[in-house]
């Protein structure tokens, strides 16, 4: 700006408010522009009732680029582009089924009364039974420490892993935490001893009985076996049954398989910066879901809220000292190349990122940010904290940040954030059919997008 | 106890971590035992599915009595009564109903392809219009201040208050506060100057159309007019409508009656204190709901949780110092009577009481509580904030305390305190049909038990 005009600017300057009192005053203008006018909630129902699933790879995947694309440009993005990925490209390749019964005969020899149909879901990046199926017994295994006491009796059989979510953890992410690697990485542990399948109680406390799926691994140094997910009523049903000593045999068929990997993108909006252009701040959700579900609160919620962080500064004319990012992650669920590529092209570009922060814990009411940084810049926030409360997110907890900023974190050492919502019904629909729509309230995610803009504006006016 | 018994429980005493801890620990055994084996969920199926809307004097009322007093003693209550008292009586009479239409011509021969139905409920404790119905052109009001400037406009007509619940408060109840007087008081301030009935917009943000009932008061200097609440869509239509200077006629027909009082009850559930059994610590939430829904959140929540406190004590062998009432109120919708036999019979008893928590504000994840008490009161909550925060309400906020404890906290001076859950979704269902079990979430509703629990067994333990 000219001479004349930062000498005006100047004045104004200090007849302002005292910063406290301008930042209080402007994330009061942010809270009531979204949550007057937000566009979130209009947004996610197109995204998951006419896009729908989309995992990485799929038709789904391309028409959702396309719209956040768009999206970003009709919200204010004032340099849009797409970040060129390889992304991995699973299919299902059918529908999985499951029957339990209680002898040794092919099913379809099996009489209809004594067939039991159980919910199930192929564990995503799964090779399927292929359309003849896999039949034997299933073994009950309740922990690892039990399996390595059954390993030699688990040739032939479908090892069925019935480690309960523990309800005692009050945030779900830990019971999440201590149960997920029955899914992870029971499978090969189960081939390793030469099962031809795997089952693993879906990851929830929900009380329906939705199959969850979710990524695993497989191990190259063992036989890469089907894996599916049963839902809760059924994993108790077969528990039960198991624990009376009844053998039950199980037939399954799922035709999971992979595709050569696909052209994907990361899909970004920006907001240039006027004093530190250089200096960027990243705001992402992940724009891939799995097929099963409409990816709602995984992760249409954090897409939804990233976008309508960006039409809510445009509204309200606010020009960013440092530069905005608002990025739609790739290929989160099952490979996170997005993530990756995202983390390469800044280390290529010498790009400075003050701060990478994901919302990928659906969008339930804030309660709160976590952020892995320096001590200094926890006291930063800290000092933040009272401008939150009044929105919800006062308490800031160390550690967190989410995949698809976990990337550039490692790489360049950027400090990283996750919104934290309140987690009491995530694990309810996460990864499972019930992850639609109707399960996201208008005001719960938009309240998400206020704390989200409110915490950039500090750091974007600040610094961090 | 005995001077020996007395000599040894001093040992064991000094022997004993220090109060902070034996405190953590027992909250976590409450929160265990609740997380893992509570009933709430399944006796909230019961009372809504089985019983269902239950307003006072309806048959139901009656069958949720019964209900609540077998199962306080199930739950372990060691002395269990009904406290009676008269309540209204108010029916609905019939279905509520009405069309909109450009014209005057009566109903029944309007186009069908002019007629639009609203959908409307009438609200609690109004006069119908009788089977005939009334029809009249309606009036857009958008506030008691335009009422007024209107004053002449309203002889003869529908008076439609669409005064929005504002979407800026974060905490709704702020909202509803806000808004509320356009229910309570809107229909005799049009009666005032000539309506025929009034409409008012539902008290609500919900995206969809359901309309919402609650309580109004009949100001007796003016006629008994028919009184309703319109869905939001709905409203926004009508207001649309008549915002472009179209002529708009509603007919309205709704049956809604008194009968004679009823004689109905406050179901009280003990532990008896074992060290100061005349100090009496009060938990409880109302029994009664609206008609129009299954009484979920409101207050179905309230009552299960208290319920699955008391089993939570017994089951954990917990005998309190003091007396633990567990009281469902009768009548809080639509004349608190029962809340003001409670605070009667206290003070005809002189009962000391030491606290009296409600639970009326959803089954929704907790988050504090709200608390009318002395300063040094407050300061000994805040001392126990650490405790309560890892199970969700480390925050005490002062004033608040729920419709059934206000009476004996203004006859006694009783303080009183509320479960503050959050309050994001609560409006998109209170009064509305939708208040449905389907609505209530079984950890959110756990979780309100674990944290009330924790509450009263500090005040127990502690004195307040």
């Amino acid at each position: 700006m000219g001479k004349k005009l930062f000498l005006i600017a100047g004045i104004f300057f200090s007849l302002a408010p005292p910063a406290q009192t301008k930042d209080e005053t402007f994330i009061r203008r942010i809270a009531d522009e979204i949550l007057v006018n937000s566009k979130a909630y209009d947004n996610l129902r197109t995204l998951t009732k006419t896009i729908g699933g989309r995992l990485a790879g799929s038709p789904q995947m391309y028409q959702a680029e396309e719209w956040g694309y768009q999206l970003l440009k009709e919200s204010g993005s004032e340099h849009t582009f797409k970040q060129e990925c390889m992304v991995p490209h699973w299919v299902r390749g059918g529908k999985d089924e499951a029957w339990a019964f209680p002898r040794a005969v092919p099913l379809r020899k099996t009489a209809e009364k004594i067939k039991r149909p159980l919910d199930i879901t192929a564990l995503g990046n799964t090779e399927g039974t292929g359309p003849g199926g896999i039949t034997a017994p299933v073994v009950l295994i309740n922990s690892f420490e039990e399996l390595e006491t059954k390993k030699d009796q688990l040739k032939g059989k479908i090892v069925f892993y019935n480690y309960h979510f523990n309800p005692r953890f009050i945030r779900t992410f830990e019971a999440y935490s201590d149960a997920v690697k029955y899914r992870t990485r029971g499978t090969s542990l189960a081939a390793k001893y030469g099962a031809l399948a795997s089952m693993v109680r879906s990851m929830s406390h929900s009380v329906d009985n939705n199959p969850h799926t979710g990524g695993m691994r497989y191990d190259t140094a063992y036989k890469k076996i089907p894996a599916v997910a049963v839902g809760l009523r059924d994993a108790d049903w077969l528990a039960a049954e198991l624990s009376k000593g009844s053998p039950i045999f199980v037939s399954l068929k799922t035709m999971g398989h992979f595709l050569p990997d696909a052209k994907g993108h990361n899909i970004i909006g920006e907001l240039k910066g006027t004093e530190f252009p250089n200096e960027i701040i990243t705001i992402g959700g992940h724009l891939d879901s799995w097929d099963i579900c409409e990816g709602a609160h995984d992760d249409g919620a954090g897409i939804t809220q990233t976008i309508e962080i960006l039409r809510a500064y445009k509204a309200l004319g606010y020009r960013p000292k440092r530069t905005i990012r608002f990025v739609l992650f790739a290929n989160e669920e099952n490979g996170t190349r997005g993530a990756a590529q995202y983390a390469d092209e800044a280390a290529k570009n010498h790009e400075k990122h003050l701060l990478a922060l994901e919302s990928d814990a659906g969008g339930f009411t804030p309660r709160g940010f976590g952020v892995t940084c320096s001590d200094a810049q926890f006291e930063q926030l800290k000092s933040w904290a009272p401008l939150l409360e009044p929105y919800g997110t006062g308490r800031f907890t160390r550690g967190g940040g989410g995949t698809d900023v976990l990337f550039i974190h490692e790489k360049l050492n950027v400090p990283m954030a996750e919104l934290l919502p309140d987690s009491q019904r995530y694990f309810d629909i996460h990864h499972a059919r019930s992850d639609v729509f109707e399960a996201v309230n208008k005001r719960e995610l938009d309240l998400g997008a206020v704390n989200i803009a409110a915490l950039i504006y500090l750091v974007d006016q600040h610094g961090f």
